[in-house]
């Protein structure tokens, strides 16, 4: 992994992926008590970063592995990112999605033409399922993290927040970004350590899913005791990535932990205040930013707004927090 | 009026008011039958596109008028634009609301430090009640539409329109723009006409306020019976401006006039699809855009959604529509 490569992603991606917008709010800083930036990401294609990733990924490959077909395993962000992909190169895609998956995701992974195949996220193993379909129909699988391609596509965020925070005037500042496997959060970071090394990036969890944060204070990969039971199910992962934590513990600060409660409380300060749609996931770097903070954090910090795939009841939720 | 107005407008708000990002979303697409554009000026600051009009008036007030102070009438979204210019500029600001008024504008103008004054829609005359404050205080007041800079203003989005439709590849199209007083409508209008002249604007309004539309047909101006009874708050006037009337009789289509329960659809489907906030009167031309297009429109349609400035019980009403 290099910046190179992120680079290569970025123009493979031009005309194809948006530069999502760096949003403020005189409201939220007066909460946070400094200047917070929202990368909003949930305005992407499909509705999260993962269109980057699943771009870049598709793109990469041959045109004799898109005529065969690809596969890939998702919550359901990166299942509509690789749909989005899949369909518009021309390649047959196949999804498989735990059957508890937001509706929204699930129906979203469908109209891009994908086929989904259910799995019960408590006993099953989406590994195996993946590699057994794929041996089984000769399909490429595209991982949702631990894969060059999908990092690099992630990072070129990470160049357009390098970018922004030059225009916007942000010198030093954490960027803080939400991390399952870590595909974002180390793509980020890559980014940022070539074009902006002022910016240092914060992986951010979810209460009782914080592998990645102990993994960094340990100095070596642990897992999390659950795979399920967070309302952030876009970044409930296993365990960092063996091609992503390398990366995470040489460029990332400590991780920051949130429970879930404050994600609601950032998707309703969103909704009010920057008029955004956050998933519970896509609102946890923001509710870290917000409520997270501590005395000696600089005058800016950047919080990634990964995605906005939200079923309207877990919305409403969020609304009565308003 | 006339286009370098608008430039110049253009040249003050420069690092103030933000060029806002004109979305799309395949599934929009598919239920409009073509390809539909999202202006989405709910991502201004303030959370509507009349932080532009505010800009530009306050900005092109003299010192002495801006010490003096600023007085402003408003349902809300004008009154937050006004505001923010105001306080950005140094100028006191008194806005006239009705009391009425969606909480998420009354908090948000005087969260933005405005004095705010409450009337009655139904029995008082905020006209009065404005030039009554303006007369006893030295106030200048900053009109909601029928005002050459902030028509000019508003007209700034109409730059940007024709920008981004030429980045898209988008030729001839129409725009689709909420129409109440017609300030955002006259000031695209004019804006197209010198730098995208193959994009046609067309107001769309409210059923049983479609004091615009009436007017085109009638080619002179006509009035609503009523001046309550639509969710579509913002967009609710009493009659087209003696400023703005002529601009849309000259450059404009024939109006489209669209059911509030059409706008909450479109709210909803701007929440599955765009992950964007939208109130009513910010929907509507999204309502039209979607279920009111004919079998002789063009291939594109641009919808400007004007405003997300929407409390948490109107916005679970459009949840229940998803």
């Amino acid at each position: 992994m290099n910046i190179e490569k992120i680079r290569a992603a970025a123009a493979r991606a031009e005309g194809h992926i948006r530069r999502t917008p760096l949003l403020s709010s005189p409201a939220l800083d007066a909460i946070a008590g400094r200047r917070v930036w929202v990368k909003a990401e949930c305005l992407q294609h499909t509705g999260s970063f993962k269109a980057r990733g699943g771009w870049a990924a598709v793109s990469a490959l041959s045109d004799a592995q898109r005529s065969a077909g690809i596969i890939a395993y998702s919550s359901g962000n990166h299942a509509q990112g690789v749909a989005r992909a899949a369909r518009a190169m021309g390649a047959p895609a196949v999804i498989v999605m735990p059957a508890d998956a937001p509706k929204a995701k699930i129906d979203g992974t469908r109209a891009l033409g994908a086929e989904v195949v259910p799995y019960d996220r408590a006993t099953e193993d989406r590994d195996a399922i993946g590699a057994r379909l794929a041996a089984e129909r000769g399909l490429t699988l595209v991982k949702p993290f631990d894969d060059p391609e999908v990092i690099a596509g992630q990072g070129t965020t990470g160049l357009e927040i390098a970018a922004q925070a030059a225009e916007s005037g942000i010198g030093a500042a954490d960027v803080l970004v939400c991390c399952g496997g870590g595909g974002l959060t180390s793509g980020i970071a890559l980014a940022l350590a070539a074009e902006a090394p002022d910016l240092s990036v914060r992986p951010v969890e979810p209460v009782g899913f914080d592998d990645v944060t102990r993994s960094l204070a340990a100095g070596e990969i642990l897992s999390n005791d659950r795979l399920s039971g967070s309302i952030c199910d876009a970044i409930v992962t296993p365990r960092p990535g063996d091609l992503t934590f390398p990366i995470l513990k040489r460029l990332c600060g400590p991780g920051i932990v949130v429970p879930d409660e404050d994600c609601l409380r950032a998707m309703a300060l969103a909704f009010t205040h920057l008029k955004l749609v956050l998933e519970p996931g896509g609102a946890i770097a923001l509710a870290a930013a917000l409520f997270h903070g501590s005395p000696q954090d600089g005058d800016d910090v950047i919080a990634v707004a990964s995605g906005g795939n939200v079923d309207p009841a877990m919305f409403a939720r969020a609304l009565e927090m308003v």
